[in-house]
């Protein structure tokens, strides 16, 4: 009998335990930054417009600075339609559209500030993820804030790593964008 | 006695299936994208300032491409405070407003990428909702992310679906804005 | 023995209530206004480029609405890369960078649309804190949405509120910026 009480008393214990565990994860969602539920690997492809590729180009100034504050075109701003490829040739086939703007903020170096949605449009994703946050261009690698999504990415959240991909003249240049995502629904 | 044990290991496995399907739900949440904890139906009206109507207008271009990148616009930048209506008549007293900027941003179609926050000052809602994404014009419906809020819809998330209302030359256009919550607290 | 029976009936009933509770929790996380997982407060100065300023400009104006929509600068945009200070002092050194932009979007009062990015590169925060909202300068306290974050602030979400902190003509400005975060991984 004793045995039998202290048996149901672990029990409780243990509920107990674990109510309060799984409201701890509740509040401190149990996240691990290396298992994302998804993943992907894009390349996002810009060309600027400079007054006469108007059939090629996919982004182009709204505003340029003329060096008032330096030479890194600080307060100069883009609005692009850029096209994002699986692979890191720009004339690959299309995965998705990248539809934002960017401006350069920064005086002694070159430094950009990103909001942008991913518009994805085929038989594999169809929805929308939306970005903002700052490509410190000095860094290897600098993180964006994916903070939310629709379609197939409904209330997403999650990282989109930044990473060289290729420069060519002041006309084009390719980034790597790597995305982890933790919310998935 | 068997009977008993029998008992508590079937409570026992009772437990830990609870345990683990609650961390489950915890990680990836139980959300139902047919079951908003909030849904409003509000409709957003825009008057572009033309040069002459200062008292009427509630939005000015603040860039124009003038066709830069073809004749939809692409880079054209216009900054809002429009009025949100329960219904869907311009001159209905207004629920909130929205605040943000919007700009044109394709070669072959008009598509406009949004960023704005409804703000709610009445004996209703107190409090903001900032939201963002592509409004892809040719689309019937398109979804843009509900990406955070304060007051009344502290950090709240969820989806805004526009749909067309009316269009009144170049000068007015309306949109539904239909918004479900799945994060309310 | 009935007595028995009874207790695992509790018992049952209790793990049944644990289980409802989480879930609701879950779905709806046990997040309380008043207990932020992560509280701080920083100052923003912003020193605007007025033509002659270059070395101590924070910020420049990249449109000027000249007045069209009347005297509070609706539609005039400023992109900015601003020091945040710990404590309210503009000489203090900087122990975050605030990047992004806004403009002013209302026609009877001054009121301001932000999105912008807080970029940590100190040993005691390494990361990035994005935020989006509207600035009621009419208000004492207004608050914006932080909306994700990178680094140490990885998918964090929460609140930034704005107070004035100090004016000086129409170069320089500064507000303090209280921040608390609800969600910490």
């Amino acid at each position: 009998m004793a045995c039998k009480a202290f048996t149901i008393s672990l029990l409780c214990f243990t509920i107990m335990t674990s109510f309060q565990a799984t409201l701890a994860f509740a509040n401190n969602k149990a996240i691990s930054r290396d298992k994302p539920c998804k993943h992907m690997v894009l390349y996002f492809h810009n060309i600027m417009y400079n007054g006469t590729n108007q059939a090629n180009a996919t982004s182009i100034k709204i505003h340029d600075s003329h060096g008032a504050l330096g030479p890194f075109d600080f307060g100069t701003l883009v609005v692009f339609n850029d096209p994002m490829t699986a692979d890191h040739q720009l004339l690959s086939t299309p995965v998705a559209r990248a539809q934002g703007f960017y401006f350069y903020d920064m005086k002694d170096n070159y430094n950009a500030w990103f909001a942008l949605t991913l518009v994805f449009n085929s038989t594999e994703h169809k929805g929308t993820m939306s970005i903002m946050g700052d490509d410190i261009i000095a860094l290897e690698e600098r993180d964006l804030a994916v903070v939310g999504g629709t379609g197939d990415f409904f209330l997403t959240r999650g990282i989109a790593t930044l990473r060289k991909n290729a420069v060519q003249g002041i006309e084009y240049f390719s980034l790597q964008m790597e995305i982890k995502l933790y919310e998935c629904y």
